[in-house]
């Protein structure tokens, strides 16, 4: 990350970071499937009407155009125009082009679906540190055709600790909340624009409690009292389930109330036991978009709170539907060039190497090229990555070449058919048999350490 | 692949299509991580100056721009049109956006540079058998700094004869020309507009050799002898270097045909020898852009001609420059959508399951939950990809949902925490120790089978 990408809000990595990304993104994939998400995509274009359905995000969308359009009846490649729901734009997130997909394909598809997505979505946004214009996200759902039993929402906060407890990142904290549990209370202090309080506790860690104190006074009405008992349960966060004490000692009581507190204390009991210490009960979570209908999350990097949420989502009862058919989902979403971005800006972690190869095959001369692929055929069979030179110069110079690229082990075979392979970095060099040599372990497949691990496995 | 796309010319997989559409890009990336090749991305985005610096294909870009542009000061998000050099558009392959990639960062990159890049991209075109209008390429090339030994043009090649070996996709070829020979005997029959000549020869399986023909003649001035011997070459196609003496049969001498006739020879004598009976010198061999100098390659599915090519790329010795510093390069580039495509539409292959679940756990109680998970802990960690049913209901209703996602194995808890699983498949029920079961080893992971396996596979 000595560079700044060519097109502002577009990055791109070099070979040793695309590394260390692919390594976030197989690792991602690993654990998703192991727990039954199945991997699907969708397209990365979207009809404007698909994509505004829910409101107020135009701004950040980009329409798409056929540069020379002369085609009168290709209409659906007309002007990208907010007025035209018909013209093509990308989309900004998965959401909302797999809540199409399940509609779409709910004929097809076996519910609870459950899906892993990992993609790039693109908005046009001003970039910022943590904010691009074209960024990858993986995403976990689970959807249920009518209904879908609440402990999905237990699971995939689960499975999301697990996944990235598993990154070579810092620690993190799952914050979690619940929708009903917010509104409940609301509504029990007799606030019942829950939308717009939800928009003020939303600002509270950008604006603080006074001013959140004040909006909700001037704009919705608020009493000094209601106010304050709002803020009051936004200043409840538990590693533990004793935020259901603490919201009855505030002395409000509503049904939806009620429900939401047993939700959530679902979720945090079975994380304080499972994934101890990466979840926290915070009641000041509120989250923007207006889909959520139950649980909530958000995730700091701990020491990089400043970055933002990391991951978030939550429950949606009505995301998608088909004329009656209600397709209720839990999710979360990983911002995966959010995380691989402050990983590479700040050593965070690092690949062991930056080309795949193991092994370079040398040529001592220029006809014997086709016995060097015979060697790599061999090394490759067993998993081995290996590259043949493709001239006969001088060791030295393609020893220097593999140092150059960052290759560890060099082969040479001689006049007789010897072969020896050589460790450039330690300059041991043995006999070696093509058909059974073996790299340590270590040098096989390139290794992503984090900066911690590289320190332990340093010698003292 | 019963459905058709809701959006013409942007298809999309349904779980079990999606696999077996993961399975040809694993593949792909495991045959190119072993031969070296580092992955890189590039951003789906360029200016418009930059992706029509080539000419010729303005029809199909599709251009971007923000959908509420109420920034003046964001010209990068200026209208898309041809007038605009840095309006921003979707890349339409992966060599143009790979050559502003290799010039960018050429202080940060080891020459020569092997990547490979497997990404989306989208053209404007309409859609058709075999082609959309956004879909998957997988690239690999070879990038000097300044020169390129020409033993990368066979490398490229074979590296791709394995790969697509690998793929389950019926017989290929590829076919092989080089400009330099075709260009030489242009020159040494006294045809100048070499450019002009490939565009006719080009056409010729579409309109036939008497068309041809008449074409050099109307449009190049060519006699009729000059056209029968353009013709001549290009009817030349032999599984071995034979091409050599058929092509000086024809009587012409050229030092640039000589040239070519070279390097044609060496790429098809260490096919013939490395990656027999998949590639051919196919002297009809043109390619449209102008930006091949030395190998071009297209390659047939063999019984699928009619799809059109495959894999196709070749030698380009000035594709990037950087002031006077050239990048000359050699790469090939597989139509991932257009082969998966294929294979679905025509069950050429399938996956084993539709979702990477092997076994779900059940659940004796609601409150077994915990313990349902401690054991899909267990099974997980051993890489064996698990669920945990959501509820407690009648055990026949948990198998039948493990049935209808083509889950094949079912696990049992009784209230004595004795273990046991079923292949719900053929029905057979064991007791298991969740701390050492596995599953056979071909129901650990889904597989990818072709019909013909499959059909191998079937007892008698």
């Amino acid at each position: 990350m000595a560079r700044t990408a060519s097109l502002s809000g577009f990055p791109e990595w070099l070979p040793e970071e695309r590394l260390v990304e692919l390594h976030v993104l197989d690792t991602l994939r690993k654990v998703f499937e192991l727990h039954g998400f199945a991997s699907i995509e969708t397209r990365a274009v979207e009809t404007v009407g698909q994509l505004l359905r829910k409101g107020e995000i135009d701004k950040e969308v980009y329409g798409l155009s056929r540069l020379q359009d002369d085609d009168a009846d290709s209409s659906e490649a007309g002007k990208a125009g907010k007025a035209d729901p018909h013209a093509l734009a990308l989309h900004f997130d998965l959401t909302v082009p797999f809540a199409r997909y399940v509609v779409e394909n709910a004929g097809y598809l076996a519910f609870p679906f459950r899906r892993y997505q990992i993609q790039k979505v693109w908005r046009g946004e001003r970039p910022q540190e943590g904010r691009a214009r074209e960024f990858t996200q993986a995403d976990i759902d689970v959807v249920g055709d009518g209904e879908l039993p609440f402990r999905y929402d237990v699971e995939i906060a689960l499975v999301i600790a697990e996944a990235l407890s598993a990154l070579p990142i810092p620690d993190f904290r799952l914050r979690i909340n619940n929708r009903k549990l917010a509104e409940g209370f609301y509504r029990g202090i007799g606030l019942d624009d829950t939308a717009g309080v939800l928009r003020s506790i939303d600002k509270l860690e950008k604006i603080g409690a006074a001013k959140v104190a004040e909006l909700l006074k001037s704009e919705l009405g608020a009493s000094d009292d209601q106010a304050q008992a709002a803020l009051n349960l936004a200043g409840i966060r538990t590693e533990d389930t004793s935020f259901v004490a603490q919201v009855r000692a505030l002395g409000v009581t509503n049904d939806l109330l009620e429900e939401g507190l047993n939700e959530l204390e679902q979720v945090i009991e079975a994380a304080v036991q499972r994934a101890p210490g990466k979840v926290v009960a915070d009641l000041s979570i509120a989250r923007g978009l207006d889909y959520y209908t139950g649980t909530v999350v958000e995730t700091v990097l701990v020491g990089h709170e400043q970055l933002g949420s990391i991951c978030s989502g939550g429950r949606y009862d009505a995301l998608a539907s088909k004329g009656n058919r209600k397709f209720p989902g839990v999710g979360l979403s990983i911002g995966v060039t959010r995380l691989v971005s402050r990983i590479l800006s700040q050593d965070l972690a690092k690949a062991s190497r930056s080309v795949p190869t193991a092994v370079l095959v040398t040529l001592t001369t220029d006809e014997s090229w086709g016995a060097a692929q015979d060697v790599a055929s061999q090394l490759r069979s067993r998993g081995i990555a290996t590259e043949v030179a493709a001239k006969a110069e001088k060791f030295g110079k393609q020893i220097k070449f593999a140092d150059r690229r960052g290759i560890p082990f060099v082969w040479f075979t001689d006049d007789d058919g010897k072969h020896q392979v050589k460790d450039i970095r330690s300059g041991e060099q043995a006999d070696a048999d093509p058909a059974t040599w073996m790299p340590p372990s270590e040098d096989l497949k390139v290794q992503v350490t984090t900066a911690l691990e590289a320190a332990a496995a340093q010698p003292a």
